[in-house]
């Protein structure tokens, strides 16, 4: 296990050192791909030799951040991680450097500190934002590349300013690169704006097997594997839909059902004053007290009927005074 | 027609008067809401009489901000309009007050400067931005309360930091008002995580009607009066339903039916090279480049005909070498 450094240490080794490869995690996000080309461009204006890797492509969707890069060829003399909390995240093409990373820049509390030196802030709502205060005590002045690089990490870790990861120092950020000439608004209907048609149709099957219970204080949906199929999604494109049943007025429990080879997996999510976790915990497994999952070895029917009887019987048990709901 | 007056002068008036009654627009928002509420604490720390009113009850949803308001009871003496553009949109219960605005504080460009002195800030996101100023200017300190009014009007203006009325400035408020403790998670939780049983009645009804054409450059949606009626949905839950179809990927035309007494209003939108107020032009429509709309009066199936006709014929004189699609 590595050790902890400061920013001033940080900033140390990278005034020291030259080409430099940079780390993308696998299935490369907003995050990760901002901060390490806000990165790049800093190491760049600082005059040294720096590449951006990742075990996957940069998928079209984020080239706006880097329309113009062509990786320098060097042989790397020091390794940075931007954004990446554990080994099993490098990817497969990537996996030749797990041993050899000299330096983590990242904000996941669950960071294990595989790095030689790592620089942690979990409190940070995004890579980017602790590589916007890197690039600041490098002494690096801000441009608009790596502007539009940091506030793209900031907007898609916080869901647009929305999640609670977002602070003030978040927002400050946000000001001071939008200052710069970042197009925000374009940034955020690319990122948020549009939906592919395999998710659309998802969806649709998915609105098709909505089920209130329990006084519409329960919904209901599912995924089959014939589902997925029919509508040519893949697992990229079920992001959040598991949030779809508690985000409608008036439910306390959301319970989303999905196919896998020999079951389902459930996946439970309430509001104000259900556990979730107690009902996952009688079903064999457990997780949050908002939200939580377990696996039900049975056919959609049977399955379904367990979660409800549960469910059902958490409502009984329920304080009858409380009648509010909410937002799982 | 009443006159453009400064922050300072806003200040002078407010200073020097008392028993202040203060109005939000009809159908309230956020944004009209948090403005006022924020002002009337604001004016009450500086040990004044002042009173919210609005033409429609205050909905349950926006009540956080101004849980224990009770409405002081006295002759006005001065009256302020915040966030409304127009009188049309003071609303029955208002209507007396249209020929006695003495200040309206608005960020709207269209205002009509119905008021004796309007102080206008047209690049504001949002009205919160205004009056954040005006309370400083009055040199009252921000307390939570304020602050909470002034988060909302400014996340619900501007789609929670998405759209392009977001500025600088308005990152550097959200900042400032985060610090003094406001729960933006809890806010935006509240302001945008949440959907009737009936809006996602209707999503579903409208994603069933989904269809495709030209190479899945053009996706069509239809509302009927039916789907509306088993949807048990009203005007109000549609908002956004026919962005819908233009933000499917690789989308340029999104086209959307909506059943009408005597036919079919037709939304379009598209992306980037196609001009939807042509396209609704030879409907017997117009409106802008991205944005347009038509009536016609005639079937579904008709009127769905003589739309795709006139898409097909704008996707043929479209320039060849346009194969980029985007976002309408």
């Amino acid at each position: 296990m590595g050790s902890e450094i400061t920013l001033e240490q940080v900033c140390e080794r990278l005034k020291e050192q030259d080409n430099i490869l940079i780390l993308a995690h696998q299935n490369p996000d907003g995050d990760t791909l901002g901060s390490c080309f806000a990165l790049l461009f800093a190491l760049q204006a600082m005059g040294k030799r720096a590449r951006v890797e990742c075990s996957d492509p940069f998928p079209p969707r984020y080239r706006f951040m880097f329309p113009n890069y062509v990786p320098e060829q060097f042989t790397e003399q020091f390794i940075v991680a931007a954004d990446i909390a554990d080994t099993q995240l490098f990817g497969k093409n990537s996996e030749k450097y797990t041993d050899r990373v000299d330096l983590c820049i990242d904000h996941h509390p669950s960071n294990t500190f595989y790095a030689k030196e790592t620089y942690l802030v979990a409190d940070a709502a995004a890579t980017a934002e602790v590589v916007a205060d890197v690039i600041d005590r490098l002494g690096v002045p801000l441009d608009l590349a790596m502007a539009t690089c940091i506030y793209t990490g900031l907007s898609t870790d916080t869901g647009c300013f929305r999640f609670s990861n977002t602070t003030a120092k978040t927002h400050l950020i946000a000001s001071r690169v939008i200052d710069l000439g970042v197009d925000n608004a374009e940034i955020n209907r690319e990122m948020f704006g549009r939906k592919t048609q395999s998710r659309i149709a998802i969806e649709r099957e998915v609105y098709n097997t909505m089920e209130y219970h329990f006084g519409n204080k329960c919904a209901v949906i599912c995924m089959t594997r014939e589902m997925l199929e029919k509508a040519g999604a893949d697992d990229s494109e079920l992001e959040g839909v598991s949030t779809i049943p508690c985000q409608i007025e008036g439910v306390e429990v959301g319970v989303t059902l999905r196919e896998k080879e020999d079951g389902f997996k459930v996946s439970l999510r309430t509001g104000k004053y259900i556990d979730a976790s107690e009902i996952c915990a009688r079903l064999g497994g457990g997780g949050h007290a908002r939200a939580s999952g377990c696996f039900i070895a049975d056919t959609l029917e049977n399955a379904k009927k367990k979660v409800l009887d549960v469910v059902e019987q958490a409502f009984a048990d329920a304080p009858a005074n409380r009648l509010d709901t909410g937002i799982c």
